[in-house]
């Protein structure tokens, strides 16, 4: 089996890479990205493929032959917000392309989408599910919105077989803050963690909708292998995540690190940033999700958990 | 004032440009098509103007200096179901470029888009909001969904101001059959009325929601007449429209043109077009759209004298 991960530069397409290569029916893995690539591990079935998808041929080089597709490369949203045209030609354009690409197979590969929880705004009902109207308030949601509708088309018409996930905001994540809106998120554990002051936008009472990177890794390989009579015609899915307060985030990190790790949060309004994650829904009736078998974490301590462990490891094998 | 309608070779666009010409506050009418324009009236302030959409640089000119922006021209849903690239390209792309241009004219024109009850499938609610999510199964109602996600990014953008009107089935429309997959609607109307033979592919009991082109062209012109604090933030509207069953269409029929007439419309069953029109809503909840005051029929008798009445009047405007 043959397995395309686009993004693959990112911190979950090398995740997604590293645990893919635990299952021995996996002959290859290519990891593709418009920028650099570095090998997540070493493994023979690896290769590496700088590509820019927005070129038709490239397109075509990097899904020839693929059964699954990884669509995971995107311009996140603080990003898109910024600059509109790039948002629409790497959010839209390349994910056009790649599906061109993935039709003019001939073979219908699957096409695993990683969609948003940004996909949703106000006004919201009380409870979110897949009969919500999406109403993006950013282009980030937006482009992703439009995606969906491509996949669940390019799905109807036999061009490929399409899972569309939409991800909760994942959280902890590793590495330095990024542009997305909610770089926060993770921003607000990771560098108290690491000895640094992390400013967070949003309010103490900010409700988030949160999955941890291993989750979302577990249900984008769950969703590759569900079969398409489990799935039925409904191909987009409300990934599971668990209903946080930014206050229960701080007293998780004061529970498991200690108060002066925790004090290093302050709060510092940004407008910018609220207008894009406020609009996000916190509440979600997953009862679809859960019946497919795709995965939910216990609770916010064990996020924080899993990522000092997760650095622990990753300290350890860069030692010599 | 000075308004652009495109898709202005069909007869909604021919239509609304003649009754936009009633308003002496209209300066310039240009009505834009790919195909050939015949002018639907004689007066000076109208422009025809053949253009091909897809090219950035006659977007532009067809948009320069407007103020108000209808844009109606699109494949319609059989057309785009048989031939998926071709959809992509006149019913996305050349409505991205419409959009570009509109953008580009820095002045964020008002633009008012034809969407369609085709965004919705099942699984449908009992009664149909803008609450709903779209699962449009076709490629048409696709294309349409992805296109009012982009003119409500637009619109959020302030590159234009715009408002996203979904279309009922428009009936009865004059002329002949064309490649919707809902022509059979007005054809079963049209053509007994004519004279001849219709073949109505769906049974006797499937529900419609219909609005008369009247009915359209005033909704239209009454979304770009609202002030944008009327409308809000919320620029997706279900148009107001009837509900009746194919069976209430031929009792109309009958009652306003006689027994023999009605008796011209026979039932042959079309697997491809119950596809799409089956997977299409018959119930709405149009209380925010009157609240709006855009106009709904009175009754599907209405909408037969309507049609009756405006052929009279065509056929004595073509008298020598």
């Amino acid at each position: 089996m043959k397995i395309v991960i686009t993004g693959g530069a990112g911190f979950l397409g090398r995740r997604l890479a590293k645990v893919l290569l635990e299952d021995s029916d996996v002959a290859q893995v290519i990891l593709s990205d418009v920028s650099q690539l570095r090998a997540p591990s070493h493994d023979e079935r690896l290769v590496l493929s700088q590509a820019n998808l927005l070129d038709p041929g490239a397109a075509a080089a990097v899904v020839d032959g693929a059964d699954v597709v990884f669509h995971l490369a995107a311009i996140v949203s603080g990003q898109a917000e910024a600059d509109f045209d790039m948002g629409m030609s790497v959010n839209v354009d390349a994910t056009r392309s790649l599906l061109e690409a993935a039709r003019a197979t001939g073979h219908c590969p699957r096409f695993v989408y990683a969609s948003s929880l940004a996909v949703f705004g106000p006004p919201l009902p009380a409870v979110v599910d897949e009969q919500t109207a999406v109403h993006p308030q950013s282009s980030y949601g937006a482009q992703k919105a439009i995606c969906e509708l491509l996949v669940a088309d390019y799905t109807r018409k036999a061009f490929v077989d399409g899972r569309v996930l939409r991800f909760p905001t994942v959280c902890v994540r590793p590495g330095t803050p990024n542009a997305a809106a909610s770089s926060f998120v993770s921003g607000i554990i990771r560098e108290p963690l690491h000895g640094e002051k992390a400013v967070c936008p949003v309010g103490r009472d900010h409700k988030l909708w949160l999955s941890s990177p291993a989750a979302v890794v577990e249900n984008l390989i769950h969703a590759a292998w569900l079969r398409p009579d489990e799935l039925g015609f409904e191909r987009i899915i409300n990934l599971p995540g668990i209903t946080v307060t930014v206050g229960e985030m701080i007293a998780s990190l004061e529970r498991i690190a200690g108060k002066e790790v925790a004090s290093r949060v302050v709060f510092g309004e940004d407008l910018k940033v609220q207008r894009i994650v406020c609009s996000w829904p916190s509440s979600f009736d997953v009862t679809r999700a859960l019946r497919l078998g795709f995965s939910r974490d216990p609770d916010f301590d064990d996020l924080i958990m899993d990522f000092i462990s997760d650095e622990k490891a990753e300290k350890n094998l860069k030692r010599p």
